[in-house]
């Protein structure tokens, strides 16, 4: 209806794993477990050659395949711009995932456990360890995962008054720290990306797990980051 | 069945869109949020000439169109008021909000993250710093959003025994505050308006979520409203 | 299908408020709330003569009309018993809000907000002041609701081995207390009723917001029943 | 649809309360309760001859029947074995539960209060005293269930850098609780089984609310496994 030059056969599929579906559906999960809050936050999957993307500014768990935005790949340029909608502020930042680390999609969260996080340490790292969680994060030097023994290290990177200007301080993190699947950025949230879609989201799911359980443990006394402290 | 006159046309419509559909679905999607349990809480939302409102003391997860009170807005006169319900008690602060700001919606909830704030400071202001999701609350002054290195300050007024007495304080603050998208109410909750309904939820999700995070930050011995303590 | 000589249609209608519906909708309601984990809780409705229970030990978000029990008040016999099942242990509770306060529904929850209220005090009563949500509560004494600047007293009766053993004590409680519209059981969780059912759940997530707030303040240092400290 | 030599008969009924339908709305109900998060935790139904299993490192909440795996549990050999999936990793800690408590499922849960509740002891086990909610729990050697006035005690193991590796000393303390439903595991989560699906459920749900209720009452400064102190 009036959607103009915007090519329709890009985005609407009966599968309900085709990209553009999985956007709506994944960002309407985000919704509900806090992610997305106030339209913060996202998911860009890429496909073959085509990025696609949910439009900045809009209800994450209110859109359709009618607002997705797709990019060719190889040309950055985008076969398909929903009329009055604007391509996510966070744009640059999934393709720094897609293009430095070949990701299949890239998940963006304001989880508000992520920017406590961010703010119980001032370096520029946060650590976990020690938690069976851990295991569901990868660990590409090792061509496999972590292990229960252990320590995760997220970069952090300090937050800027635009979110586009992120990008260079999100490639230098990603360079510096080769092993890692995701980036902190202070007072603002985490980025999180994966070979797949589906993998992007279990790891996504799993570091918001480590991160509010490390608030629970600071709350409790105790040092998320710490030894084993087990039975005699 | 048995309406009277209420004209059904003002309310019944296939677009979920539709302001008197919105308001459903919306207060569906607030209670999940914990914003309207026990009937408190609320939405109206204005187009047009019309000004839509959810009735007083109803389940606002279940209300559906047939209990949706519709005001004409010029002359503040109800074209349809459904049989045994009353309008909300949050009307004439609902109005000040479409009269005093040109708002396209109106959402006052009894958030408890909202009341806690209202708590946690003496004065009548309650203020949040340098978190990215005040990004997405407008500053009329400027012609645009707060930035993540201001300082939001929402204004708080004392609790009154009736609702409606709220209004002539909840004017004063609009007016002295004329930044401001929002109001906290002591005790109480919030009302927060915006140009659009859309607009408006996410005004109020932001503002929730950084009424929540600002708990979160007072527990762990943070000061939400303080400088950023970053990385060295 | 193999129902035997349980009357059917007690408990089967296409009206989506009919008592026996409404169990069930309002259990996955309360389930999601977290009042009804592990089969505890639950609510009982009367209608006209008969009452609606649901029975003991089921997954309270599954259950089905084809569930319920119907009990003729007057007579306080059973007229429809589901085969295999029991009805539940609370059942003598119910009929004393019933009975004793001529109430229209009665929730019992297990909320873990309502357990802490009661290990929070010593004593024999949970007092809350000063907060919006008390306007839900309503006051027999006056005719009418709790005020805002009013203290709300709710009686805390001691847990026993056997669910049914505290029907005596909560009667007591309904006695010394005529105001009250629920009665907390320490360690257990809390009783709500209300004129309707509508009223009941009102009144029941209105209090549960209230011990949900109440434990929160505790957290960060304040007295829920304590004295306003607002702006100066 | 190319599923090979998969058995379709095994998992695809139009039965909800066939074992292979209940895995895939129970993932989704624990989901939306936080135990499977990041593809974390599961469940298995042992059901006459039969073990239906959900496979490892996929979305929990959108697994279909075409996903489930069956093994036969006299001869252990899987009868269905989806392609390119493999079976859980938790595999044989089920079938633990099967072969010596002669359980109907068991469940697996990252549930973090779970975690929380191994990081608040030392000691190798855990245990909560006179709350409502132990009455859920088993006590075989009673031939009933606990009481309002028992503690309650769960054993805790360590967590081992392979899932399987937890097999031994998880049957390890099977043996010596005798009493006990449920293993916690440090740092990691708990397992829970049942005589059937509905009663692992229901203890799963009730140990998780002990969980996350004695977490509470430490942050609060109370005992969870402390005396009763009531009303004078």
């Amino acid at each position: 209806m009036g959607q103009g030059n915007s090519h329709e056969g890009l985005v609407f599929s009966k599968d309900p794993n085709h990209p553009a579906n999985l956007i709506c559906s994944l960002c309407k999960n985000f919704y509900t477990l806090g992610w997305v809050t106030g339209t913060g936050g996202g998911i860009s999957i890429r496909h073959e050659s085509h990025v696609y993307l949910a439009p900045s500014g809009v209800q994450k768990e209110r859109i359709t395949p009618r607002d997705i935005f797709v990019m060719d790949f190889p040309t950055k340029t985008y076969l398909r711009s929903p009329p009055s909608l604007k391509p996510s502020a966070c744009t640059p930042l999934f393709m720094a995932s897609f293009t430095k680390r070949n990701a299949g999609a890239c998940i963006h969260t304001h989880s508000q456990a992520a920017v406590l996080c961010t703010l119980l340490t001032k370096g520029s790292t946060w650590s976990v360890a020690n938690v069976e969680q851990i295991k569901a994060i990868p660990r590409p030097s090792t061509g496999g995962y972590y292990g229960f023994f252990d320590k995760l290290v997220i970069p952090i990177i300090e937050n800027t008054a635009h979110e586009e200007d992120l990008t260079e301080s999100l490639e230098k993190a990603i360079d510096e720290y080769p092993d890692t699947c995701a980036v902190l950025v202070r007072r603002h949230g985490v980025y999180v990306w994966g070979d797949t879609v589906w993998k992007a989201k279990t790891q996504a799911e799993s570091l918001d797990y480590l991160f509010q359980l490390a608030v629970e443990m600071v709350k409790l006394g105790m040092d998320p980051a710490g030894p084993i402290a087990g039975a005699e």
